[in-house]
């Protein structure tokens, strides 16, 4: 990425170029694995991305939120809530009106939930929520048919069953999750078909696993952070340094003997941290480089080798978590060959509700 | 807090009663110690907010970056942009405005800084920003000197010093982060004296370390968080969790037997959980009951005795940073005695450049 001159930082830049590759890149893997792709929007919250990913064959788009389907049903008539969506009646109406626009289904994990989704929602199509080994929210295979049935017998149309193998986020564990996301959906689907019902429907996928996916099992792909990419992906090997698509271009605002400060804080990067990642982000091309220590407008990178930036120079910085960085923009700046060609509104920044 | 059962989760809400009480109270302390206040308003970004704080005699509003203090203009005619700000042609016009509308003073810490300022936004009042131990930006102490004569030189108008004691953040940490920031202002103060220069403002303060400054020395307090509180303070001491006035209605979406899972992530919390926090912000009124992990659209709440909330309850959690927080959401639901009387614009969401 050339960040062209006339850009006011902080503020994040696209490469179109790295970006249709990535684009086209999982388009075609999932081809080949006999998968359908449904990539995770809430990564890049943007229209004209979204329809990017449906034209190279994006089956449809998962979503995180109920906001963010009303967001992009503008551009996509399949809709996936991968979320445990609990609906009161204003959520339920809203639901409700989605339906009537588009395909829509979403996420259960609950007796309680898939009865307040058929009060509120009406007769919706669901996906029983699996929890494969990240421990958040889904229950234990073995639990898939009993809420199979409570959905069904609410009123509720049972498609299958998700996970979100999010353990996959950590040094070599990406084999074991997608392993650990098989055999779950698997043994679900086992307790679906023993309820009378069938999971058409056994999605999975994250960025970091889907090269392990296991295609005999799961039928469908829901990545979301491979469009841009992150320093997450490559400290953990799921992504090579070129194939970042999206940076923070940040000024040095302050320098001594062997540190930069930039004004790329955490309010543009975003705060992400896990233990295993070495900084808050790293610079450009230079994975050795890393964000040590973030503040809300300052992001310190230590310089231990040759002379430091001056103050006044323009860098690019690789956020840690891509998500979080696109929901804190009102939007992105589009580059192809080092001009600035387009900007992209974050469509669904902030759509949490 | 009481939660409005009209409320759609995730949300922000706001206890206008404990808000007011945290302002005046603030106020008076700084009238007491006869320092002036001048809150950082990058914490609630609000335009009512900053009016209550001016209205309680705050002295201006400090802010961190030009596009809040465009935003703060409105209602401030004081402002005072704490951080070292690097000024190319567009900053410059956007500074030079900004100084013909308000009473302006911008950071610098380096002579090339002072140079771009006074080349590109005229003749700026300036305070020399100091290192007193957080290891940011600003010179150290001894430098200050030959910093401000670089301003002087340069045609910026030197007003004085500041400095943010930022590591007051960390268990005891108060009282010796505002020792050595009363330390540091001092030598840079001789230093601006042995140039010539007066540093009538001795900037400094924090939300954790303002009730220790040593007011012989600080002439001025900048802290942020004190309107609205949150989990790191409530942690470190530096607040009573009754005087928490921000808090995320949060829905729980899933629940198991020792813990449940709520619909505010990251994307309504924010990320920032420094090393000593317990977790990434707490139950209101029960800081026992902490987020211990966090995603985009969870938040896990181990809820180890008794039996849980169910799936569909509302609760109040209190973020660590609430910064960062506010910055996630377009508006405020301002509530007093339980019901929601206003909604506040976060005008300033988002203002980085």
């Amino acid at each position: 990425v050339r960040i062209p001159s006339d850009l006011v930082t902080p503020c994040l830049l696209v490469d179109r170029d790295v970006l249709e590759a990535n684009i086209a890149e999982m388009a075609a893997f999932a081809v080949a694995s006999g998968m359908a792709l449904r990539p995770h929007a809430k990564t890049h919250k943007c229209l004209p991305i979204a329809a990017a990913q449906l034209d190279a064959g994006a089956a449809g788009l998962t979503v995180a939120t109920v906001a963010e389907a009303e967001v992009f049903a503008e551009v996509c008539s399949d809709l996936f809530i991968a979320y445990p969506v609990w609906a009161d009646a204003a959520r339920g109406r809203r639901l409700r009106e989605l339906a009537e626009r588009v395909r829509l289904r979403v996420g259960v994990d609950s007796a309680e939930a898939a009865d307040a989704l058929a009060r509120h929602a009406g007769p919706l199509e669901v996906l029983v929520e699996i929890d494969s080994g990240h421990r958040r929210t889904g229950v234990v295979p073995e639990r898939a048919g009993e809420i199979a049935l409570a959905a069904a017998r609410a009123g509720l149309t049972v498609r299958g069953v998700f996970t979100f193998p999010g353990h996959a986020y950590g040094p070599d564990a990406a084999r074991p999750a997608a392993a650990g996301e098989a055999a779950a959906l698997a043994v679900a689907a086992d307790g679906l078909a023993a309820c009378g019902l069938e999971a058409g429907v056994r999605s999975g996928g994250s960025t970091p696993s889907a090269a392990c996916t296991d295609a005999s099992v799961v039928t469908e792909l829901r990545p979301g952070v491979y469009v841009f990419s992150d320093a997450q992906q490559v400290t953990l090997g799921a992504c090579p340094p070129e194939r970042v698509a999206l940076v923070a271009a940040a000024t040095v605002v302050s320098a001594r003997r062997d540190a930069v400060v930039l004004d790329a804080g955490s309010k543009v990067l975003g705060a992400d941290r896990p233990g295993w990642a070495p900084g808050f982000g790293h610079v450009l091309g230079r994975p050795g480089l890393v964000v040590s220590a973030l503040s809300e407008h300052h992001a310190t990178v230590p310089w231990p080798d040759g002379p430091v930036p001056a103050v006044g120079d323009v860098l690019a910085l690789v956020p840690n978590h891509v998500c979080a960085t696109v929901n804190l923009a009102d939007e992105l700046n589009v580059i192809r060959g080092g001009k600035l060609t387009e900007r992209w509104t974050v469509s669904a920044r902030g759509a949490n509700t």
